[in-house]
């Protein structure tokens, strides 16, 4: 991999980082999983820093690659869309996505941005509320308090985990929609209705949702599956095609 | 959580940690993640290590009460279960398990030890053959060398994600069996055969394949569940009950 493709993309910014060792080490779980931005805004103890060159240990040259700037407004100025992590979750008005579940939200955006806070403090409410969202990591609830690099680099694994996923997973694929979706379930509860598979609406409510709770388990289903599964439905109901 | 439930079941073992700062940073990762159990063979810098405690911010109790051993033999001598970590694969005759992949892995197993080597050189061959399996972080190939706190820090949260999940799953649920599944297989085929779905033997082959990737791809698809596409598709094919 290198520094054109389209790992580029996701920026990581570290606001107020507090000490150069965690910027060193930020740098060096970067590029062990392939991104390459760093973005620095105001590091408390100035810039160039010793520090986070001897920790980077290999990734060098991100740190003296790293862009340096004032406020997060400036940092974040040429972003698509820009998530802001937190330890626990806060009461504001954003949507939390777990780290784990970075999946749906990843796709179809090209320049993305991810804002991580202070060691000591992490983002104060304003700094959020610059951000899309927000991405939490889950952690015990008696100790979330998460090194600042262990937090970046887990993030930076996750990201890395579903580009590999992209990758394995052919770009021609077309993807079944949200829409044609609906219509197998519309299509298939038709079908068993039809033969008297619920007894009462109690239970059509019931099996219905663990119907639907069967199928969406199943991750990236093309529109060349869903068809599958619609003509299973439809030859074993005998209609006429 | 406490230190008295499941997930001191999970050791984190050190070999010949060389530095104080890695060791404690270690230890508050663990704690994040509900893991307490530490164990040190040799650390390089003696035991105790004052910048271990500085750097655990927190969870100072694991440090503390991390037990010492002078090899390795002795710090796995009461686990059931070992795993090395390594880096990149290297040629031995183990299995290499994902660090993403530990889920069929950590079931039915009741004390686990995972092994880290030496930040500069990590575990020699002959260390690695002490465990049962090896554990891989998926890497930027160009840039595969993390640093130690960060690798432990991703086992210990892909454990603490794959036990959330454990939790959310009702331990009552019955899992369908392979044996199971297969019969739906069979049955469901037959199903669609008599129909006409499959229009030449290459076809079904084709076909049968498609279903059963699209069909293996549902996790912990339960007993019940089973019961429910089995019974739609009895259903739909009107046959006798």
């Amino acid at each position: 991999m290198n520094e054109s493709d389209d790992n580029t993309k996701i920026s990581i910014i570290l606001v107020n980082p507090q000490m150069g060792e965690n910027i060193g080490a930020v740098a060096r779980s970067m590029k062990n999983f392939a991104l390459y931005d760093l973005r620095l805004v105001s590091p408390r103890d100035g810039w160039p820093n010793d520090k986070a060159i001897s920790t980077s240990v290999g990734a060098s040259n991100l740190v003296q690659n790293a862009k340096l700037y004032n406020n997060i407004t400036d940092a974040i100025s040429d972003l698509e869309y820009v998530y802001a992590t937190t330890a626990a979750r806060r009461d504001m008005n954003k949507q939390y996505i777990l780290s784990s579940n970075l999946k749906k939200y990843f796709s179809n955006i090209t320049k993305v941005g991810i804002l991580f806070g202070r060691e000591n403090s992490g983002l104060t409410n304003k700094e959020i509320s610059l951000a899309n969202k927000i991405i939490t990591i889950d952690t015990d609830k008696e100790f979330t308090s998460l090194n600042i690099a262990h937090s970046v680099s887990i993030i930076c694994y996750e990201i890395f985990k579903l580009k590999q996923k992209d990758k394995n997973f052919s770009k021609n694929i077309k993807l079944a929609t949200q829409f044609e979706i609906e219509n197998f379930y519309t299509h298939l509860f038709q079908s068993i209705e039809t033969q008297g598979f619920f007894k009462t609406s109690e239970k059509k409510e019931h099996i219905t949702q663990k119907i639907r709770n069967i199928f969406s388990r199943i991750e990236n289903l093309s529109h060349s599956e869903l068809q599958t599964l619609r003509g299973i439905v439809k030859i074993l109901s005998k209609e006429e095609s």
